[in-house]
């Protein structure tokens, strides 16, 4: 079953710009962090890719909630919470980071703001890590409040996103680096601005603080974006995968290592900095990882939706890996996947086989990001 | 809007159950501790809640995901989270508790399984409790494990819930206090049932351990069920309400404190334990509770779905409360609903207004537990 009918509740929240997204006939939703993230508006996810490929969306991301640690041990706090060194990070820089426990398993991958030297936002994906980083604090007694600030981010992605951005912002925005944000007068207030967002195709997100103004916000740029074709959008599936974007309790759980999906390069092992897992990562270091987050691509015509993970064997019939993200591409003319692929299978343009629910076995190759 | 598609996905898991469950005809989900929840069968949920209080019903409640804590300090560490006091819980016991932090806001409602003196499972509402426990355990370097184990509770609810389990389980079953345990034999396997469960119709919750066997379990209690005319089903919104069983998210959040949640007389204030907010409890506590959970019956015909709170005004107009959870009862004739209510408008009796968003405004009164 692809999909079924969600229940709406308090519970399941609604972000400052559901009443837009509802108003443009959003069709479907996933739950993120007990919030509303918008997965499909008409006509579908492939007219929804080409056009982002093209033109700009607008995207409503607050379920990309902002985990706030400030105080005198904030940053001490965050390091602890990862393998990756952010001694060097300047204020104004964003950084993607694997957040681990003790045995060195991945609790999240948020993207790591830096708002000052006592101040940070881990914009977090699926887990609640307010409840991970509190308990360390309490546990350590560390001086750190750790809040969730009312703050939503707004996407807005695509080739034309910096016509729009300038059009409303001026050239200061054009001048922003990737993974840098600068602060900017946004409806009479000022606001945070990243280039950044969950896309290949370059784009910006707005955090907005202050939940009343998502509506004038979601307005504003869509005014703007009306002479560049905007649509409302979202995290786009055929996209992300064919950018290598890995997505927390889908690509990796709890069960994987920061190594296995390709953090490696990220994690520092030296003992000038310390962090919650870092024995068990030196360990699993030493042998080197056993599997690796890879890209499959697929024949055999469009699959079924990947709601459960299809499993992917070798010629001997071994199960070697299992596609947790997939979908079919109109351009590459194939089926599109990720798998974490054991060592034995690892290599790029090794022959494998995908198991879809329809019964059938599609030949599968190993290919490197992005497709 | 009370229903969209809801996107499925590995990161939404699915239980032990949802081919089953599916196989019914499941018509909605909601997603609780990233798994999938069955919201609603055919026809509708009226007709579930005349059968549930009459009949039998087997419901799919694996969101119900176990916090494992074991180890020399695991009894520690539960007392830490809770206000309760636990002290003399006995190896067989259920306990419903407030876990709280160091604010006293409330992070979750579990019920606590003492699987032993130094074993416990928090069975949890919806929120990353396994992160918090551990976060705590890391940070205080305590000697325990915190694990999320392969248990997926399966409820059996209804008058003749009873019946059915004596048929299968023997007279034993029967002889379980409410809120007691036992192990059973089930399938070959020795499992944990528990007189339990999200309904105030009585029954039982089967602890599953070993996922591959939810099939099996399902058609187990479905074949001892049909002299008993049992259906699937789940919580149901109606006969939750009138029995003030309260939800996670919906009536509460980590911004109430739990003497307004009602678990005041839970709360041991004294010297002779400790926990995490214990200081601000007793602070909250010396103040008195500002606002308390109340039920309301309110006029005017079946209202619109709850998916965004019903404010609740008094005489003078101003808000004293918001409705979290509401929904029209067929057995009483008028909507019931769940609400946080200021000291000044508590009384049982009280005369409120409750706005729905079809813009009408219902005559409401403070109605004491159960309806």
């Amino acid at each position: 079953m692809a999909q079924a009918g969600l229940n709406m509740s308090r519970r399941i929240r609604r972000t400052p710009y559901t009443d837009r997204v509802e108003a443009h006939g959003v069709r479907g939703f996933s739950v993120v962090n007990h919030m509303l993230l918008p997965k499909a508006f008409q006509p579908d996810v492939e007219d929804d890719y080409f056009h982002l490929r093209s033109n700009v969306q607008i995207w409503d991301v607050a379920v990309q909630r902002q985990v706030q640690i400030t105080g005198q041990d904030a940053a001490r706090l965050v390091q602890m919470m990862t393998p990756r060194d952010i001694s060097a990070a300047v204020t104004g820089q964003c950084l993607y980071l694997p957040l681990i426990d003790q045995n060195a398993g991945m609790l999240n991958d948020p993207v790591l703001l830096k708002l000052g030297e006592d101040s940070f936002w881990l914009s977090i994906a699926d887990s609640d890590i307010l409840l991970w980083a509190n308990g360390i604090a309490v546990g350590h007694g560390l001086n750190v409040a750790v809040e969730e600030p009312d703050v939503s981010p707004l996407a807005i992605q695509g080739p034309k996103a910096e016509a729009v951005m300038t059009s409303l912002f001026g050239p200061d925005i054009a001048a922003l680096g990737h993974f840098r944000f600068g602060i900017f007068d946004v409806l009479g207030t000022r606001q945070l601005i990243a280039r950044s967002g969950y896309s290949k195709q370059g784009g910006f997100e707005i955090y907005l603080q202050d939940g009343a103004l998502g509506s004038a916000l979601w307005d504003l740029i869509w005014d703007a974006g009306t002479d560049y074709d905007i649509r409302p959008g979202c995290p786009n599936l055929i996209e992300r995968i064919e950018g290598g974007l890995m997505s927390y309790g889908n690509e990796f759980t709890r069960d994987n290592n920061p190594l296995e999906c390709g953090f490696g390069p990220l994690c520092h092992l030296g003992d000038d900095i310390d962090y919650i897992g870092k024995a068990a990562l030196r360990k699993l270091a030493e042998r080197g990882p056993q599997r690796l987050l890879r890209g499959l691509k697929f024949g055999g015509g469009p699959t079924p939706p990947c709601g459960k993970p299809f499993p992917v064997t070798c010629d001997d019939g071994q199960v070697v890996g299992q596609i947790t993200s997939g979908i079919y591409s109109p351009r590459l003319g194939c089926n599109v996947g990720m798998s974490m692929v054991e060592k034995s299978h690892w290599d790029f343009g090794t022959r494998l086989y995908v198991h879809t629910p329809d019964g059938a076995v599609r030949d599968a190759t190993v290919e490197p990001f992005p497709f």
